[in-house]
């Protein structure tokens, strides 16, 4: 096969189906996803054998626990997706919403309308349920959509790409609206990521090390999500069972998720009464403790953080323990540490709680609340295609807006300048 | 000199400059930009004897007659600068503001704040009133900045950077939160649109070579206006007299700005009866115009537009003319030829201009008015520090919104994830 030509291919084909579904109606976009629930509830049995080969290939080639687990798709994980495809028709559509319409002094009407992107690129890897997911993200804010999934999940995906067309062909609308990629050969995402003239933006999810490296090849706008290293400062002011409550909950509710608080900072003049019952919680549920020399007096079962700690997103049971000065020493860790994705402050002080509001510089910046609801359904997106550390276009949660751009509409009445 | 060192330093120093410009007050600003205006007024003869300057090296250079006029910089020119910086002091600070902020089911208080971009990199060409003018918008927005202006303004950049600096001392603000270019070196261009971690976003303003340079080595989002091929199409449903004053206007009232009409396509039943008299128009003010086979029917005064023509930013008094069949024909000759900027329909059919208004995919999409209304100021931006014809961040003319990003903010009561 020649990749290129192929990406090419696939690229003009994204670029003119993109009109299309930018022309598309709410109706018949929410067609399209119930008609591709459906054919995903018809074609259950196939989706599941494919995705069994995929397992059989995978236990076959070494791939680990984790990664068997995350490639898995039962007829549990099928309602799942028919669910995703339900939730996503249900959602308002923001293509064509138009804001601020204000007259002007020359007599001018202006405002702004909510626009597609053109054609979003995504490159994911093992969860194949994704593939649905990014398609029905991509299909209601109007964009086609070019899916690379891993190359271990390809016959789920095979499969569920062609409930996708087929759920498109019901409603009328190009089955090239959303295309996935059939070929596992790298070179692809090489080609799909220096495509200006057929891609608008490109929207990698999975490790930092695969984001970094799109990002570094990419001629075209990434929306990126690096890691979560996420801080909970306990200030002078805060109150003992929020204090507790919400170190434990941003820590234990999960480990694996980028939200999930990986630093704890607390203020020295309530160390000793704290630290003590959290490290308590925090080892009952398993989870390593690794301090600064101070937590360490106080907390018996934490080891000595090293340099690394600081900077390092464990996505697993340990968290670094820090005591600092106050919240100006506070905000300087997450200033050098933070990976700016959300940051939380536990405090009743009026005056701090706004300083932390307004100096900290992250995606995400909370008062007296878990980090953990840094996610695109807490924060009533409906659904979302990523979380974005950057701070050009999309930041934080990206739900369908992310997905969106606005025009400038002025209505006149034969209006010239003067 | 070595301009790798150089520009690093320039760079450490402006993100060290860009927390304190992103926690200051409104008020703060404000003195800054009145006490600029304050330092220009008083450094009036020494800014236009370093004017002159440039203008005799540009004279003894042989700088052309048009370039010589954008270098130049007199007392009036010096009134402007001053005022330009009275305006931005007037209009509101888009720092901290927060919106859709809502109660969620958790809850939790969710909305958004807007933030600065952090360190706004600016490279232009000879206009020295630019440094100000960019100086201003991004000090206003909270970001400090970096200003690359062209080698033959290095006196009058310079001479404006001190009332720069005297205007951020006045007010306590750290003096790198603006830095000018001290050097002319090119290579100083290619340092800073590769340097992320101290630049967030370049500016680039000028001509289309230098944008798609700067776009194709950096490495640092680039918010880039590239050209301004922009369409009137005067449709069946037409009314006469608007369609003739927007075609006169939307080409004539300037020739030189990216917002002028460039094509001007019309719907061939009303092409017998408007071509002529708009023609006629535009030879009396000395438009040559380029037509297809049956526009120079109607226009004996045009000659045969080559296919070239269609695709040319002329910024000259040219305009080429083309007879379609329909709104259709006209949509898809704007798709292939638009640089995406700014068309205009000129039509009483509702749903016609409604079609237009939602397909067309420019910048600004206007119904009857003319395409030179595309402006920040004429849209109530208050100021521009450019025109996007990206649909990434920023689209159309980019004001202070288009140099800040939103962050998510949380409020809680020791609220925690269940």
């Amino acid at each position: 096969m020649d990749v290129r030509h192929y990406m090419q291919q696939l690229g003009q084909q994204a670029r003119e189906a993109s009109r299309a579904i930018a022309a598309a109606d709410s109706g018949v976009k929410n067609r399209a996803l119930l008609a591709i629930a459906e054919a995903v509830d018809a074609a259950r049995s196939e989706i599941i054998a494919a995705n069994e080969q995929d397992l059989a290939a995978g236990r076959a080639n070494g791939l680990d626990a984790a990664l068997l687990d995350r490639l898995a798709l039962n007829s549990a994980g099928v309602d799942g997706v028919i669910e995703g495809l339900r939730q996503v028709a249900a959602l308002p559509d923001p293509v064509g919403a138009i804001s601020d319409l204000n007259y002007r002094p020359s007599g001018i009407q202006v405002g702004k309308m909510r626009v597609p992107l053109g054609v979003i690129g995504i490159i994911y890897e093992s969860r194949p349920n994704v593939t649905v997911e990014a398609a029905s993200l991509c299909l209601k804010s109007g964009n086609a959509a070019i899916l690379r999934g891993g190359s271990e999940a390809i016959n789920s995906n095979q499969a569920l790409a062609a409930c996708i067309r087929t759920g498109l062909a019901a409603a009328g609308l190009p089955m090239t609206t959303v295309q996935v990629l059939e070929t596992t050969d790298r070179a692809a995402v090489g080609e799909l990521i220096t495509m200006p003239d057929y891609v608008d933006v490109i929207v990698p999810r999975g490790g930092k090390g695969l984001i970094e490296r799109i990002s570094r090849d990419a001629s075209v706008t990434v929306i990126k999500h690096l890691d979560g290293i996420c801080h909970v400062y306990i200030d002078d002011h805060a109150d003992a069972d929020k204090a507790l409550a919400i170190a434990v909950n941003a820590k234990t509710q999960r480990y694996g998720t980028c939200n999930t608080m990986e630093t704890l900072l607390i203020a020295e003049r309530r160390a000793a009464e704290l630290l003590p019952p959290i490290g308590e919680q925090m080892s009952a549920a398993g989870v390593e403790l690794r301090g600064c020399a101070r937590s360490c007096e106080l907390l018996p079962q934490a080891v000595a953080a090293t340099e690394e700690d600081w900077a390092t997103e464990y996505l697993a049971p340990v968290l670094s323990v820090k005591v600092v000065a106050d919240i100006d020493a506070a905000m300087d860790h997450i200033r050098q540490y933070s990976s700016g994705h959300t940051e939380s402050i536990v405090t009743e002080n009026y005056t701090l709680a706004r300083r932390f509001l307004r100096e900290v510089d992250s995606s995400s910046v909370m008062i007296n609340a878990s980090t953990r609801f840094a996610d695109g359904f807490e924060y009533g997106l409906g659904a979302e295609i990523g979380i974005s550390t950057d701070k050009i276009h999309a930041r934080g949660p990206v739900g369908l807006e992310g997905l969106t751009s606005q025009k400038w509409v002025v209505f006149g009445d034969g209006h010239i300048r003067g």
